[in-house]
């Protein structure tokens, strides 16, 4: 079966200081045609951030658009112009305080493909023991919690960490561990 | 620290067919104020459907938002007045023809925690061997692949899989079938 659905016209219908929001018209398989609305979005990054003493560096967040605080590895937009391994250091060093080495990819992760072409770079890198402040944007308030590895993925699959990401990046970090394959 | 956003106001900027797009003004923490834009939805359900030699029956569909098809587990927004698990069992069997049974659930999947309130309930199953017709929506153009259980793993863990939903599911899944809790 043919999938492919062809552009026939685009909108921008929304554009604010995050959201960049479009409505399509669509061509489908069939010949007839459809209405797709997205966000359009640079891209992110992630990191499962372990220390020597094989904790996972943690933050806690309030999710305005969620209504609740959640616990979540660190991460960030993409920034034009960046790498995504650059990024990933600097954003966890913004919402930690610490210096990230030995960086491992964790693949990509499309969190709803079905509205946002959003694509984060997962990884999963060491952490120097000493680490100095936050340096958070201005409209950022994040708290550190240092959780063992263990726990991390007990709470994933007891259902205590919500967030897709932080979920998808921490299993797919004990596989690689538990297998050697880094 | 106190981590709480709260409402000063709140705007609707875009209602289209499946987006609902607000732009709020927040009080944050330290008092100042900052603006937070995001799409409510009312979430979705997700299931990893097991035959009975251990196949995951997947879906590959055009995703309009990514620019491509995607591999992913059976999925669909969450009907008002309908139980997710109610709902998981029409989307699967509309997506796949497959009838489901004992289904477990896999917890929840919030895909973009920084601008969507959508909570996907996700869920592992087993489908009859026998199966009938796709029923899809006008609008949808789906094909349905039987992947064996351990292949799906390893295309996750190598990077084959992007959309996150499917890879979180199917390593949940992974670990709970090998620990014997489910």
């Amino acid at each position: 079966m043919k999938l492919e659905e062809k552009t026939l016209s685009s909108e921008q219908v929304f554009k604010g200081v995050l959201l960049d929001i479009y409505r399509d018209e669509v061509l489908l398989p069939d010949g007839s045609t459809s209405v797709r609305e997205y966000n359009k979005h640079n891209g992110g990054v992630c990191v499962v951030p372990l220390t020597s003493d094989d904790h996972i560096l943690m933050v806690r967040q309030y999710r305005y658009a969620v209504g609740r605080t959640l616990l979540e590895i660190p991460a960030g937009k993409l920034e034009i112009g960046d790498t995504p391994l650059e990024n990933c250091r600097r954003e966890l060093k913004e919402e930690t305080g610490a210096d990230g080495y030995s960086f491992m990819t964790l693949g990509c992760y499309i969190g709803l493909c079905a509205y946002s072409n959003e694509l984060v770079h997962m990884y999963l890198c060491r952490v120097t023991d000493e680490y100095g402040q936050q340096e958070l944007d201005a409209d950022e308030f994040v708290t550190v919690e240092k959780i063992p590895f263990d726990k991390a993925v007990e709470m994933v699959l007891n259902n205590q960490i919500e967030d897709g990401k932080t979920q998808t990046a921490i299993l797919k970090a004990k596989y690689l561990l538990d297998s050697g394959k880094i």
